[in-house]
């Protein structure tokens, strides 16, 4: 087979066959035979004819057999997953993981670091002193089948294809497209082994889905990838217009998570922990009342658990920022929205994320936000604080934060979180 | 500039501004910045979205302004060149640029090397002993001033940006684009320096433009370029169904434009030759009668000049193969077509063509028809004649000749060559 004939089939609009697709995911991510370019020419022509919803499935399988896809049929609870399409500020993993272990499910959440200006779920919990991502596929098991959670780094295992493809996509402007994401972020998903997923594609200003239509396609398309592939799959879309919660940084979204598993927390995150919670513990088939386990203190405790079982200390408290600065409103009025990309950007720029792969971040900078939409304020009145480790970090941060809380008249209520659920 | 952004705007189906053009091709051709997998992905977006005249406009530019463009308005002679989009047989260089010399032009035809089963001029004239393609900028003056003519290697000062392209667009399945064949031809045409420019675009089963539509467009969208770039530029739209005369391979095709310089030669490609060269005389503003200016000798008298002046000796005779093996006709009755992409590759296989740049290649291996379309056979009368080194190579050969003359009853004409004329 060559490389040449696959493009010309794509290019000309064709489908691509089952060996086609088999031969050029395997070769492109286990040899050199298969130049970069030629991939870059593939994925564009991917990218802007489409791929058939079969063929998409069977490319979706060749990127999942590119590596090891776990066995965890031993574990005694029923495993489930979630997914988010993420957004500045999101640590519902921190919250949905030990909450449906105290369900009695089996979590294995897989994750991966931030680049750019959405943070990671690895680097938030790193963010916990003594806490760390490796553990064995023995250790996996053994803290699937007792605490029932798992927050841990993706081993290169996991549809190495994937890693190629992505990194090439990056480089290529071919991110952007429903197939080549619903392809990437399944096939991780399915390769980690859980039996059900539940996945919540944000929408919205502060979202990579820009529209309702097209997040709605996404989450048709992935679902379909999940069920055929064995994995029962359901997707929330939600509103994402502005920052979720109060928090961007490492070690002040854990504190957000922390305020939410015992009980406290912005209303959007614990609106939305328990929506997709209660998706995950459907498909996990558990007959549980969510919102009342989270009530109960036991997602915190199965929180502290996993914790414990990765290294982790929780009464030795979270690292804080040496300097917090302010940004004030410029005039009265009323809050009506905080830019997300604008304060990821500011948590990026104070140290919170990185700007290359190999580039460690702080655990304690960040952004919290002191109002919340809807609130009213006065001019001079502080409405963000930024936390960093030096001085220095601040006049950029400020200079992106300028205008980032938006103040009107009237007051705004808060729309609901879920917009649809698929299927 | 970002290339990310670049091959957005393309891949979105936006117009490059000037300055992303230039940007991106003179990054691309002169440093290590923009990777070949970005490269590859915006050709590719260009190949699915096609460019706007005046956008393939700036980007034909850029690829001349990559590298030099020769000014030849030193020269006391009108400056015409040829360029063919090329077929198996094509020795029509061989002939128009001693005659249009012989009627008064210069002719600076920089040509290159043959790859895969269709030759290069410059392999061709390379069969002639002790003639040699290398020649100093100062030299070519002088011999387009005296002499007329020049065939010689393009210098790699000449649009570099269209070597690197062509080299990615052959592995990326990215050749076919009407666009990027047009920018490719004109841009190293147009930076010879050249006032004047008739094109020869082929068309039909042995031809790279399978349509008269895809090669009408093509044409027009050279002839436009040309013009744009302050070249005055024809094409001729020609037949191209078969064989173009009877030889494939160095010697062989030298050989037989010795003939039509000498008054004989296959009608095909007198006819084409002279249709050629008269729209070289026009363009150049030249009263002259070109079939009379061939057919006095003066055209001959040209060639032996020009090949003298690069250290060739005609009077040595050209080589000859070895080893002669006849293919034979299966069947009685007319010979109604000889496939030129078989007798291209069968010529190849014999040792006239190379598989990689660095390969050598046989002066004297090829085939020659020894029937024309028309002419009436026996079964078992040789038809083709193949030449080679060594008479291993005659097996490959000939399983890949065998049905290239097809045979039917009832006789055929020839059609005109000529299909249309462009502007």
């Amino acid at each position: 087979m060559r490389a040449h004939d696959v493009i010309v089939t794509k290019r000309d609009g064709g489908r691509l066959t089952d060996e086609q697709i088999d031969w050029f995911i395997s070769t492109y991510a286990g040899t050199d035979e298969i130049a970069d370019e030629q991939a870059a020419a593939l994925i564009m022509a991917i990218f802007l004819n489409g791929l058939e919803p079969d063929e998409l499935t069977h490319w979706t399988g060749a990127m999942i057999d590119s590596g090891d896809r776990l066995d965890l049929s031993a574990i005694s609870r029923p495993t489930v997953d979630k997914h988010s399409t993420g957004g500045v500020g999101d640590k519902i993993s921190l919250i949905v993981v030990p909450l449906l272990a105290a369900c009695g499910a089996a979590v294995p959440q897989l994750s991966g670091r931030g680049l750019g200006h959405t943070g990671g779920t690895l680097d938030k919990m790193e963010a916990i002193p003594g806490w760390r991502s490796e553990m064995s596929l023995e250790q996996m098991h053994q803290q699937l089948d007792t605490i029932g959670g798992v927050i841990a780094g993706a081993s290169a295992s996991l549809a190495p294809a994937d890693r190629k493809l992505y990194a090439l996509r990056d480089v290529t402007a071919t991110v952007e497209s429903i197939p080549l994401i619903a392809s990437s972020i399944m096939s991780k998903k399915i390769a980690e082994g859980t039996r059900a997923l539940a996945l919540d594609v944000k929408v919205g200003s502060g979202a990579f889905m820009p529209d309702v239509a097209s997040a709605d396609e996404l989450a048709r398309t992935m679902v379909r990838l999940g069920e055929a592939h064995g994995v029962s799959t359901s997707a929330l879309v939600t509103r994402m217009d502005g920052l979720l919660g109060a928090t961007a940084g490492n070690a002040l979204e854990v504190a957000e998570a922390l305020d939410v598993l015992t009980g406290g927390g912005p209303a959007d995150v614990v609106e939305l922990s328990i929506a997709l919670a209660e998706e995950m513990a459907r498909l996990a088939g558990l007959d549980v009342d969510v919102a009342a386990t989270l009530a109960s203190g036991a997602a915190m405790d199965s929180f502290a658990a996993m914790v414990a079982a990765q290294g982790g200390d929780l009464s030795a408290g979270l690292p804080v920022a040496a300097h917090i600065r302010h940004v004030t409103a410029t005039e009265p009025g009323f809050v009506h929205g905080i830019n997300a990309r604008r304060v990821g950007v500011a948590a990026w720029l104070l140290g919170a994320g990185r700007a290359r792969k190999e580039d460690p971040v702080s655990p304690t900078a960040g952004v919290v936000a002191l109002v919340r939409p809807g609130d009213e304020v006065e001019a001079g009145q502080p409405v963000l604080a930024m936390h960093a480790d030096h001085e220095s970090r601040f006049e950029r941060a400020e200079r992106e934060l300028a205008g980032s809380v938006t103040i009107g008249a009237g007051s705004v209520e808060a729309a609901p979180m879920v917009i649809e659920t698929v299927p």
